[in-house]
């Protein structure tokens, strides 16, 4: 039985209690959600050692860490250093994106090693494996190796269908694609000329969910990559397809979060995570950025970091984390410090706008601490403590009571 | 004659006439919004080679870099490097908030160097050179001198007051001041017993202004220096006394700014920017941030770039930059790059969601760019080209048309 199927017996599990007191609320209000489908915890039967966490309606924004190994870049150990930052700097869920080498034996270990839920993207093992010459019935059996392995939610781009690759006849958009599993399902389509296996078959993609309670993260092939094309036709269209599977999906107990854009100007946010809440139901909403400008290229963690704050305030439930190094290169050590404390940021900030996260939690002690010229509390609070400690050493002189931006003449001091 | 009495008088001036150049659009309009004040354009009368911007309503968001030196840390040079690396990015105006070593010396070679304005905040030249044991007439001087070295703008706290002094005997405010200049004032008035005399004698402030057309930007002093601090009675309190010095410098031609916050929260920030603009008549607004969460320690360029590009979208004129080492030690070379290219993106950002900034001017350039893999045009729209240089660099494989992102499984590839 999954999550939600308990759920909606009443049944309060160990893992929404695990979930409700990180959150520090009434397990009662996360089995509700997970019955109406409003919050997901993702879990699979699987994963031994989860310590899941809560994603969706009134719960604190949640962040997510990508890693992964590409081709000719197939080096477990860096990518498991990637996960422990990751889990150092306390990030919700992680994803194994490997597109490279042994897939299945660093997934394998990154399950066994992370006591947060662990997303992947089953296409891009089939296209390291296959191309795209893979059958319909080699993308399922990746689907349930990885099911029994434990992965507790998975990106699955079932609203890649033929009348969304229809819709690009007559596109108007700078870039039609660029989602990487969603490109694997259009292309996939063009070079077998019939549908989606997974929208075909979404049924039986259901059963294998609800066998191991792997939550659906129904991907967006269509998310915009430039802000030229947010909030368009393409965008709506799979938008509305992935509504109608949320409650397919339901039906058969299946946990289900959405994903969404992208690059998204600001004032089209609240738009967009409103659109998603009504066409999808109230499900969660997991999104990439969104990124506010396109010419962001060094600094795309600030362009999302913006666009995921708002995000965060209107009611997006994860943000995924975006990294300096988007769209120039993968992620080094250091780009995912930076992506992560960015991230963090963006939640944090939208969840004090939205009401989730009070001030006094975390934000006055800071602002206490400051006045105090408490470094050692300051340091505590700060997402990337590294990087706290390297600036606070750099910046420290005479009597402890003030640091080199203002020196003896601190404002606070007096004031 | 200031260029606020030439625009009332219907002369639209080679000054406005650059500045509308910059901004693409008819020097009418310039002049209009100068004459009503809700536009400035600094130009103080002697600072030669002045290509000035204008700031305001209807123009782009502008970004401000400081620098200057401290204490112990007095090389010009060093700082000079700093206004170089602000003209290469772009900046908009630099202010030279220098707090020790000759500052009259570095401030004469930056009003030299700088074609943008030039900015200082006189209090820090007074403590420098007096601590708080500087009298009225002391502090005059010290406008006048660096008046007449080409200063474009500076930042007074006029606003601090003996009404505003007294409202802090109930405050329920974790910091009461975080403002340099506006804690000097406060403990000018603290030691003396008197009123400030940047109000007090407001009048003769504003004929110097007039003389050398300074525009003023008025300062602060009771800015939030914590979430929990925001949108207060200090803040408002200060905000009216703002408004009607803003009203008494356009009777005499004199060009306004006004300050504000801060931190704030995003839930926030639109109501600020309508505050201000009503209790200040429409006067362009000029901010610092506003950082959205107190507990950014090391990454507050991202803080604020979050509350700027939320500001800026509500209407906010100008963003002061903010650096990673905001609240942690005086910015290296490598925090004002950083701080440059976050604020830059959020004013952009912005922008592009208030319309004053088309898609097509920029943005789309870039994703046709990133869409065509033409790596040397999406380095010319980059804001910070060395970074774009190295991550590209290290990003590059294969045949260009991909990166180590994605490699040969670049999604724009076939779509």
């Amino acid at each position: 039985m999954t999550q939600m199927a308990k759920a909606r017996e009443g049944i309060i599990t160990e893992e929404m209690k695990i979930a409700a007191q990180y959150e520090g609320i009434d397990p009662e209000i996360i089995r509700k959600g997970v019955a109406e489908g409003t919050i997901v915890v993702p879990a699979n039967i699987n994963h031994k050692g989860l310590k899941p966490r809560a994603i969706g309606k009134g719960m604190k924004t949640k962040i997510n860490t990508n890693f992964g190994m590409s081709r000719g870049k197939e080096d477990q150990e860096y990518e498991l250093e990637k996960l422990q930052l990751s889990l150092d700097m306390n990030s919700d869920t992680v994803m194994d994106l490997s597109i490279g080498g042994d897939i299945k034996g660093l997934l394998k270990r990154v399950i066994e090693k992370s006591p947060v839920a662990v997303g992947t993207v089953p296409a891009y093992q089939m296209i390291a494996e296959k191309g795209i010459f893979f059958t319909a019935e080699d993308f399922f059996e990746a689907i349930i190796d990885q099911a029994k392995l434990g992965v507790d939610y998975m990106t699955l781009h079932c609203g890649v269908n033929q009348s969304s690759l229809k819709l690009l006849d007559d596109s108007k958009r700078i870039m039609n694609c660029v989602s990487r599993g969603g490109g694997v399902m259009l292309n996939w389509m063009k070079k077998n000329g019939t549908e989606n296996p997974l929208f075909e078959y979404y049924d039986r993609l259901l059963d294998i969910a609800a066998e191991y309670d792997v939550t659906l993260s129904l991907g967006d092939g269509f998310r915009p990559g430039s802000i030229h094309d947010a909030t368009d036709k393409h965008q709506i269209h799979e938008l509305r397809i992935l509504g109608e599977l949320t409650l397919r999906a339901w039906e058969k107990n299946v946990q289900v979060m959405v994903e969404g854009p992208g690059h998204v100007p600001l004032d089209q946010i609240a738009t967009n995570v409103k659109l998603q809440k009504t066409l999808c139901h109230g499900a969660p909403f997991y999104v990439l950025g969104p990124l506010v400008t396109d010419i962001g290229a060094g600094y795309d963690h600030i362009t999302a970091a913006i666009g995921g704050a708002v995000a965060a305030w209107h009611g997006v439930d994860m943000l995924c984390y975006v990294t300096p190094a988007e769209h120039l290169r993968l992620p080094a050590l250091i780009d995912v410090r930076e992506g992560i404390a960015a991230t963090k940021i963006a939640a944090h900030a939208g969840d004090l706008a939205k009401g989730v996260t009070s001030y006094s939690e975390k934000d006055n002690v800071m602002s206490r601490a400051r006045k105090d010229y408490d470094w050692e509390k300051q340091r505590e609070l700060a997402f990337d403590k590294i990087k706290f400690d390297k600036y606070q050493k750099d910046g420290e002189q005479g009597d402890k009571k003030q640091c080199s931006m203002c020196g003896e003449y601190c404002p606070m001091r007096e004031s």
